[in-house]
């Protein structure tokens, strides 16, 4: 089977927004192993619209619009496909209902555009827009299918992941379980992580290997499929196994978009440990990252910002003598600082960040410069020194993340 | 001139990576005045790719490529399009001796097919690449015009800021100054927004206003076009000046990406006040936001992040009473945090964040009720009670802005 995907919308035509639309459809695609080879983007034009569906449907047996389904004049999907099949679209009575209803609860005046947010294929698929108020709706036609979503990523993902994907899995007519694991690396450039798993990912075709960045790290997603639940299972966890057994080192965990934010907060449910942070080069970002992730107010007590010597001196107790001899961009003093915040916070750990992130040096010390500090109730304070490159965000980025890694792997 | 879009990547279809460089082209597009009605993405496979070239070349004048630059035998782009076009490429010396002392650089042996990174069509442009290896081209032929340009990022946007918009300008054969200024604002919705403004938005053509979302809140972004300079200067001017007389209040700075934290740092250097905060609800990120712009340490003390009571009391001398009897989320309790922190750090302001991030309701107060408090020496502590709905990560990103806005505006 051969998809496309077609964004209608003229925000992308003028550069306002990325076609992220797009990008998360294509990984779908993939993980589902439906072939694509061709995306479009066109503005919010019927005639256009009608031209660049006759050139997929030359190539594709699905065509995935987005965009066009709300209720201005410019959204133009459904009726402008609907005429070039020669198709129907009818009120979807459920729907119009949860609009008209919307409009009672806002207190807002209904014009009537709004109505065609719950027009449907009469003879065709509806998807329930959980989020939002455009209906989705699909019809297969001369063998081809034409898939048609809303543009706001917020509706449209949901509704892909609900109603399209079992959807687009049904019409595969394959009685085919497939299941996908992420692998989650720190610290190892994706090339070297590649390169040492080269035989596995260029030879293996069940379970597939793709390596990909993604935030701190490169997810590595092992993707099995088999007509046994029970095979794709067994296929996921040996080739787990294999890749620990090569990289484990770099491995903090297992989990779509799981972050080390989110490892950091695991360990410490799970060792029933709390923490705290003394922040300088970083200025709250590591406590910041962690009170991200639901459920941190159990294990986070806070954080110290001390960003000029004073507060280092006042707040975390670092000694004159060496804020004096050492600097504050030292070993010594984010020894002091990570002591100095499990202290104050009474915590089982803390952790200190402090360096030089540019873009001048400091008490002649090379931007990148960085001391990293893990201290722990009853062990001997352990430091991380590391040297980096890059803008200011990569500096403090990159030494919350490697401190995080060093926490827990 | 009509232009169009091709980015040819493999990791585009499989989903990998998001189209970013067609908005970053289209945003310089739509700048220039240039039309642009579509865009495509293709994998690395030369037939699709001149099948695709001959379907824009029904619509476009010029053809935009990203993509297939590189060294690898996937990298077909340039050989592709000579081989449609019917033109000979050839080595830029200058390219070439850049490419080669590269290797001897980094003490790599280079393969041959490294070379096909100099390669530029014979009768074409030669774009130098500042920041990669392989060289950008462009030829005119049959009175269309081929712009091919790396695919990376980092390599594409200074070429294209460079090399491939002045090649744009000059061919527009038009001695017109250009000039766009960005009003940034925060606190109003797009729509409410570009209603106030509706009558210059639907009317003007010269300066053209355009809005969308960045970060924060609603970007205007104001265009003027003229053959005379000084002219192009005042109808900015003139616009910006009309904007803030309908929307002043909502408009806290000038400038393109120009953050609400950047105007906190020049605001407070601009009075020669300095800052420190007092973080619950929102963990440090207010001082992380701080110390991301650059010479933030002139004006930034520090923050305490106090995520639980007692380090409410012992480190922000917040009352035991208060804590008691109006709990942690309170506006008696946001008002001691912030003076807490002013006189912890010494500071001449403080600002402090207390409230319910979610999911759960916390003290038996609504997810979304957030106190911020902002204390200046000599004067009553301000407070802001706000009422916030979303995800974690909105309801603290709001606070923080809504803050940074009450301060400056």
């Amino acid at each position: 089977m051969i998809a496309e995907i077609i964004a209608v919308g003229t925000e992308l035509l003028m550069g306002q927004i990325a076609n992220t639309n797009a990008q998360f459809i294509a990984q779908h695609l993939t993980e589902l192993g439906i072939d694509h080879y061709v995306q479009t983007v066109i503005g919010d034009n019927p005639h256009r619209l009608a031209k660049v569906t006759e050139q997929a449907e030359q190539r594709a047996d699905v065509i995935i619009y987005s965009g066009g389904l709300g209720p201005t004049q410019d959204d133009l999907t459904k009726v402008t496909i609907a005429n070039h099949l020669n198709e129907e679209l009818i009120y979807d009575e459920v729907g119009l209902a949860k609009i008209k209803q919307n409009f009672v609860v806002q207190k807002r005046e209904m014009v009537e555009s709004n109505l065609k947010m719950g027009l449907v294929f009469e003879n065709g698929q509806v998807f329930e827009n959980t989020t939002g108020q455009a209906l989705g709706t699909a019809i297969t036609k001369d063998k081809k299918t034409y898939i048609l979503l809303p543009g706001p990523p917020h509706e449209m993902k949901p509704m892909f992941t609900n109603s399209v994907r079992p959807f687009l899995r049904a019409s595969l007519q394959e009685n085919i379980h497939l299941k996908s694991a992420y692998v989650q690396t720190f610290g190892i450039g994706e090339s070297d992580l590649t390169t040492r798993l080269d035989d596995i990912i260029t030879k293996q075709n069940n379970p597939t290997i793709a390596s990909y960045f993604s935030g701190a790290g490169v997810t590595l997603r092992v993707t099995a499929r088999s007509n046994d639940r029970d095979e794709v299972d067994s296929l996921i966890t040996n080739m787990i196994s294999e890749i620990k057994s090569r990289v484990g080192t770099y491995i903090y965990g297992i989990g779509d978009n799981y972050t080390l934010s989110h490892a950091v907060v695991d360990y410490l449910k799970k060792t029933k440990q709390t923490i705290s942070f003394a922040e300088s080069l970083t200025g709250g970002m590591a406590g910041s990252e962690i009170v991200s992730i639901e459920g941190s107010s159990e294990v986070f007590h806070g954080s110290i910002v001390a960003y000029d010597a004073v507060a280092k001196s006042t707040l975390l107790n670092v000694s004159q003598d060496i804020l004096e001899s050492k600097g504050m961009v030292s070993q010594a003093c984010a020894k002091e600082m990570a002591e100095g915040a499990r202290q104050q916070f009474n915590s089982d750990i803390a952790i200190s960040f402090t360096g030089v992130a540019g873009p001048d040096k400091m008490e002649n010390k090379e931007v990148g410069t960085v001391f990293v500090a893990i201290a722990r109730k009853g062990r001997e304070v352990e430091v991380l020194p590391l040297n980096l490159s890059g803008s200011r965000e990569k500096i403090r980025r990159y030494s919350i993340n490697s401190a995080f890694q060093a926490l827990i792997v």
